[in-house]
């Protein structure tokens, strides 16, 4: 081997007075020539990208959290093309804040109470570089074992943290285990899939006459009103019928699942699959999983339990009581990616029995195949696109560098923020809360009609000092204000409701 | 404002004489006690792992390509649980050595021939990390302006380096447009499902009385004998029929294709979807485009074109005449995160018209609606998932920082590889050519029967200097070398042909 070039020798680098490279077309032909960028270019360009996002972070309140930008602002500050030739890196760097960062909405800062948090921690940011200079794809064992077995051994940590049931968990032996998907969405798609696979071949084997679109005809899923949109998708994209149930006090409840069940029994259709919500996106609501769950078990129907944000809450004991029939269901999913710090995507999925999404979806090519299949889950199968990046790293790094502790203390910090805020908000008569104040999310509204409230949350986001999005329950539509942001402190929610009253003083100064 | 804490100051942080934090449980629920890694922390970090990941790359040839380990081997190496408390940063870097580096196969080893190539390039790296600092969640327009804008102007960059049709750009502004995807695989489906959306519509316009079930049970969908084993899974995602139809030399003929889709018809089926694969992954085989894109539009057949691989390869002009039909293709979609440089994950699809998919999954949740809806694209109606990271920052970096010149020199390289490869194998009267060689895939084998290139690829890969993995073809079992590694140089193809060769001599050694 002591002839082979190493990477870094014999790369010839003819350079011009600027030191771009004055070279032909057919000069780059041979590959002694440089055309990529080299690793000390690379170091200098990484580190002082380090030094950006230090300085981004660190500085990120003192940035209008919503841009000001227009449909269409980007393309008049970059050319049409791609260049021919090579750029420097530094005039990539004086772009960013030129071209992109007037077009961001800063999620991370402490005025961002959007939707729900999005996770970013120095910890993840590290391991995602890592994850790219190894830059595997982990769709096998042997395409890195380390790839899977990490993840393997991540998704035990995590469960465990969650007190999981042991038949979730690789360790115990058994069929289980878990997974890291993409997104919540990927996760309930994924197991709508599996269970659909399950109802076909318990129905074929009762009928073995009827055709397999008549069966897939007759499926029926459900889920909350309150649940996430993704779970219509779901419904949409797996071609399921899928009922929306009743929610009682924004709660599903067993007996509306059970009726509903019951009464597509009767009408001669096949239940097959039901998400359970633990913390829905209009209100952090909790359906009861534990009445849930045996009404699922008694009609052999699939039981998925999104917890795609609440989940991180459960690392904290004092939050594991909304998880009871947690050992009825057959998955559960929740998003590390959202409120425990791992930047997105992480959504870790966890199956009492993988082998009805691995077997349903299983094209095994010959190039895919190798000789240690069998003694370690080949995630391929768990997920629906092929490929996949090693995320498990991201959780390792902030698993490790953080501890449970930590990642404890910061949930809690978050929902004793949420009760400030709730409380500011009490205190304010002119205001009520639309929802009991739950984990990281309050729901709140301007006692009085739907449209001053809209009118409310206009005048919040155009004065662009704090970012909230709207829900609408049973026809009320409220704002929702969700802690975000690990650089949140008390004085950040002291601020945002000063905003929210500025806003209605506005409101009533303009009448 | 100015009473508003920074991040920085107010964080006290207590520690004992290690430095580690000294704090109660309690404490930390007060949120001026640190919690997370510090921005000095991370610079430091963030910068060893920087040099970490250059020392990485640049001598990645001195690694054994292939680990040694056995499926099992990394449980043993770390705790059972998550730590309680955090460990330091120092730890971690010293456990990338002993933990996951002995379980790692080095896909950017110039010593790696296996799969395809995944991309890999510090310009990549180093936008992920902005990436990962600004963190948006980019699933609307206002979710973040410049994660939409950047990607459809990308895009748009993109598609004129291919000289695709106008039809496909948004820069042409009719309905066409680009999306970054996750993957191939994901692509695939996407546009499945909107061939399903589209022509379940048109035959319920002409068969009102019709049960969406039934229509769905008469689709057919259809691709190439040598399509990815991703275009049947995706059938089996999205429950209807794919035919595979048998390739003439590899290649998916317009003939072949128009006798199955007229045979389904006359059999009272609706053929409504075809896969037309350029760059198959057995042998890099292309189908001919010309006439399939003839076919589909003369039956109402969506045409999606698979260039997952080859695709990279339609930047240089020489390789467009593969291209020739694209005008007639409904979707195309090629992966910059295989051959092009930009790392994992973006997968880039076009479509004439995505208003077949953005209606047919829209569920349009209050809280994502905004303002400024229809005058940009809303992604997440344009994919699987819901969310997406802000991924065009990788193409923009590297569009920019290598230049179309260097991207075209770097296709050019791998291609003159292969056929260097190539030649020694035919130089070498006891080898065979199993397919010719196209692009940077050499496709050959021992001449004889299966079993002697069973045991050849074996010792190959036990020898564990250079992997490769097999294909099957008629049959007929062959070896895949393909040039994977940015950091190749000819003196590694003589290296791994002689690989190839001493193992082949062994062979002979041991009968």
């Amino acid at each position: 081997m002591s002839n082979l070039p190493t990477n870094r020798t014999n790369k010839a680098k003819q350079t011009n007075g600027n030191g771009k490279a004055n070279i032909t077309v057919e000069d780059k032909l041979d590959p002694k020539v440089s055309i990529d960028m080299e690793a000390p270019e690379f170091k200098d360009f990484a580190k002082s990208m380090v030094d950006y996002i230090a300085e981004y972070l660190e500085n990120i309140r003192d940035r209008r959290v919503l841009p000001e930008v227009k449909p269409g602002y980007l393309k008049p500050l970059i050319p049409d093309e791609a260049p021919e030739k090579p750029e420097s890196w530094q005039a990539i760097m004086e772009d960013i804040e030129r071209v992109i960062m007037p077009g961001v909405t800063h999620w991370h800062s402490p005025k961002f109470h959007a939707y729900f948090p999005t996770a970013n921690s120095y910890p993840a940011i590290v391991a995602d570089m890592l994850s790219g200079a190894i830059a595997c794809i982990g769709f096998t064992w042997i395409a890195s074992p380390a790839c899977t077995e990490l993840e393997v051994a991540m998704m035990d940590w995590l469960g465990k943290m969650l007190d999981l049931p042991s038949d979730f968990l690789a360790s115990s032996g058994g069929k289980g285990g878990g997974v890291i998907q993409g997104t919540a969405s990927e996760s309930t798609l994924v197991a709508l899939l599996g269970a659909k696979a399950k109802k076909l071949q318990e129905v074929k084997a009762e009928h073995p006459e009827w055709d397999e679109h008549t069966i897939i005809g007759k499926l029926v899923g459900y889920c909350s009103d309150q649940a996430h949109s993704s779970v219509e998708r779901a419904g949409l994209l797996g071609g399921i019928k899928l009922r929306s149930v009743k929610s009682e006090n924004n709660r599903l409840r067993g007996d509306a699942l059970e009726k509903a069940i019951e009464k597509d029994l009767a009408d001669g259709l096949i239940p097959f699959y039901a998400v359970v919500t633990l913390g829905t996106t209009n209100s952090c609501a909790f359906d009861r999983l534990d009445e849930c769950g045996a009404v699922g078990n008694k009609h052999n129907v699939w039981i998925h339990v999104d917890a795609a944000y609440a989940g991180s809450a459960f690392i904290c004991p004092e939050y594991r009581h909304y998880m009871k029939g947690m050992e009825r269901a057959d998955s559960f999913n929740f998003n590390p990616h959202k409120w425990m710090l791992v930047n997105f995507d992480c959504s870790a999925m966890w199956l009492k029995d993988p082998s009805w999404v691995v077997n349903a979806f299983n094209v095994d090519p010959l190039y895919l195949k190798h000789d240690m299949q069998g003694s370690a889950p080949d995630y391929r199968h768990w997920q629906i696109p092929l490929g996949r990046r090693f995320r498990a790293l991201k959780l390792w790094f902030v698993l490790r560098l953080y501890g449970v502790e930590n990642l404890q203390a910061h949930i809690r910090r978050h929902c004793n923020f949420a009760k400030q805020f709730g409380d500011l908000c009490v205190a304010d008569s002119r205001f009520e809360l639309a929802a009991e104040v739950n984990m990281g999310l309050v729901c709140f509204r301007l006692k009085g009609n739907n449209e001053r409230n809209e009118a409310l949350l206009k005048r919040i986001n155009g004065r662009g000092n704090i970012h909230m999005v709207p829900a609408k329950i049973n026809d009320v539509y409220f704002l929702r204000m969700a802690v975000c942001s690990r650089f949140t402190q008390s004085e950040d929610m002291e601020y945002s409701w000063k905003e929210v009253s500025a806003a209605a003083d506005e409101m009533e100064a303009a009448k």
